[in-house]
């Protein structure tokens, strides 16, 4: 499979993913399990996702059963910010990462991201996990730890083997080259790799009300007229508009055979034009901005 | 004249300031001395623009004729960050706010400003000044000094009575929210004041080769339409489109008639249709984006 390589580690990141955002908890295990015995080798995870166990438990029901070793998957995994605190932000981070590997039962994470460049106040995840936007008033709570300290706690986790590899997400050029200052270790998916989410436009965000249009990529005549003329499906024209530029995807299917035929994206080529179409129809969205949850989160004004 | 009021400090801002880039050095000193004599009371300077010096003239020359006294001007100025270094930040930063203020002739600036969150290796101001973005070998350089770092310097300044206001220009959200997090004053014309440049539209750029497209806002017909309705000139309502939404304008002209009459330019209202038949005119332009200098400095991306 396409793979891109990371550039401190030389380690490979598979181009194609499996999501793990929305995944239903009760057959997560079973999806997961389905997803690597179809081929998927990197998995994206988070804090917040809630299903952290389950994946976890697919993850080494597959190594169990000889589908794959440990070392030839690559999982992901976001740490949300607000596990930090003003006062112990990096025995915060390593907590974090620390119950995060315990929750998958495993060793290491392949890549550990910020998940936003936001700090909030810090919840226990004894009162409650995943901890969410909202403290127990309903409110944002902001907490001032700077960016360049949880990138130190995050280059711990690294010299201490808990993450192979550190990144950033959700960032823009500004606070990028402000890490890159200061990095011992510079984030890792940045000039390297660029991961592309929410391939099939915003519908995942429309029942969080964090979306207005319902329009669905996926039925939308620019991609079914591609589709037709290639014999794939929207889904596969979609995903193969961003690794066809060497940007992953990391698509998420309750369903098996979407599953498979997700992970097949790669076995053609768009033409020139149709990348062009595709990327005609850009609108300028922003899904997943903090500033919906409080105006004072806009980090992508 | 309209003004914001700065929070920390509660100094006013006018809502319409005289840009200083571009303004004739010849004759800069007849132009500011003149802009005050019309009445305006901002000054919008910066350390490369170069024509600090007579821009001083002027101001000294219009308190000494009387037309002012000192505190009935703002004076604002960007302190380009090529001029720190790795090992003495503060040093650098010090010596060029006062070297700025030494040019100016005056003891202090009403708000100094970190022109763009990139640092470039340091140049002697002996050597060459304004450093401007390319080293001798006609190449960008940078350099490893954190934003916090130069922030820190930025509020050494106030404490020492060289600034009154310290902002951010060129910033985007996750690192403004950055800032906000380590500063122990925050960051002024945030949330406070937001100023609009080149609010007639990219011609300035055609001549750097920073801009492609060369129609002008000022001839539009969109504008012209309105001005003509109005009995105003574009260039009135192109900087009332910004002051009716409270962003404060910087024009600049070397034409003492256009100094005067963009001046005026809140003697009269906009339709709520004529705003956002302005608006509507939005290209997601990007001027003066150093990325063209060099790609590692992409911070808008």
């Amino acid at each position: 499979m396409a793979a891109l390589v990371l550039k401190r580690t030389g380690q490979k990141m598979p181009l194609i993913g499996f999501g793990l955002w929305k995944v239903t908890k009760s057959t997560c295990a079973d999806t997961v399990y389905n997803a690597i015995k179809a081929g998927y080798r990197l998995l994206d995870g988070a804090g917040d996702y809630g299903n952290e166990k389950e994946a976890g438990e697919g993850v080494r029901r597959a190594i169990a059963d000889g589908l794959v070793k440990r070392e030839d998957i690559f999982i992901t995994s976001k740490a949300r910010r607000v596990l930090w605190n003003t006062f112990h932000a990096h025995d915060h981070a390593k907590q974090l990462a620390k119950k995060q590997l315990e929750l998958w039962g495993i060793d290491y994470f392949d890549l550990f991201l910020i998940h936003f460049p936001i700090s909030l106040q810090y919840v226990d995840p004894n009162h409650r996990y995943p901890p969410e936007w909202f403290g127990d008033d309903g409110k944002v709570h902001l907490q001032n730890t700077p960016l360049s300290e949880t990138w130190g706690a995050m280059e711990e986790l690294v010299d201490q083997g808990l993450a192979k590899n550190i990144g950033l997400s959700n960032c823009q050029g500004s606070i990028i080259l402000d890490v890159l200052r200061y990095a011992k270790y510079e984030p890792q998916t940045l000039g390297i790799a660029m991961t592309a989410y929410s391939s099939f436009g915003p519908q995942s965000y429309l029942e969080l009300g964090m979306a207005k249009d319902s329009s669905s990529l996926l039925e939308h005549s620019v991609i079914t007229d591609i589709a037709t003329a290639h014999r794939k499906t929207t889904a596969q024209v979609l995903l193969r508009w961003a690794t066809q530029r060497s940007i992953a995807v990391i698509p998420k299917s309750n369903n098996s055979n979407r599953v498979v035929s997700n992970l097949q994206c790669d076995a053609f080529n768009l033409s020139d034009a149709d990348i062009a179409s595709i990327s005609a129809l850009n609108r300028n969205y922003r899904l997943n901005d903090p500033a919906e949850m409080d105006p004072r989160l806009a980090i992508f004004a």
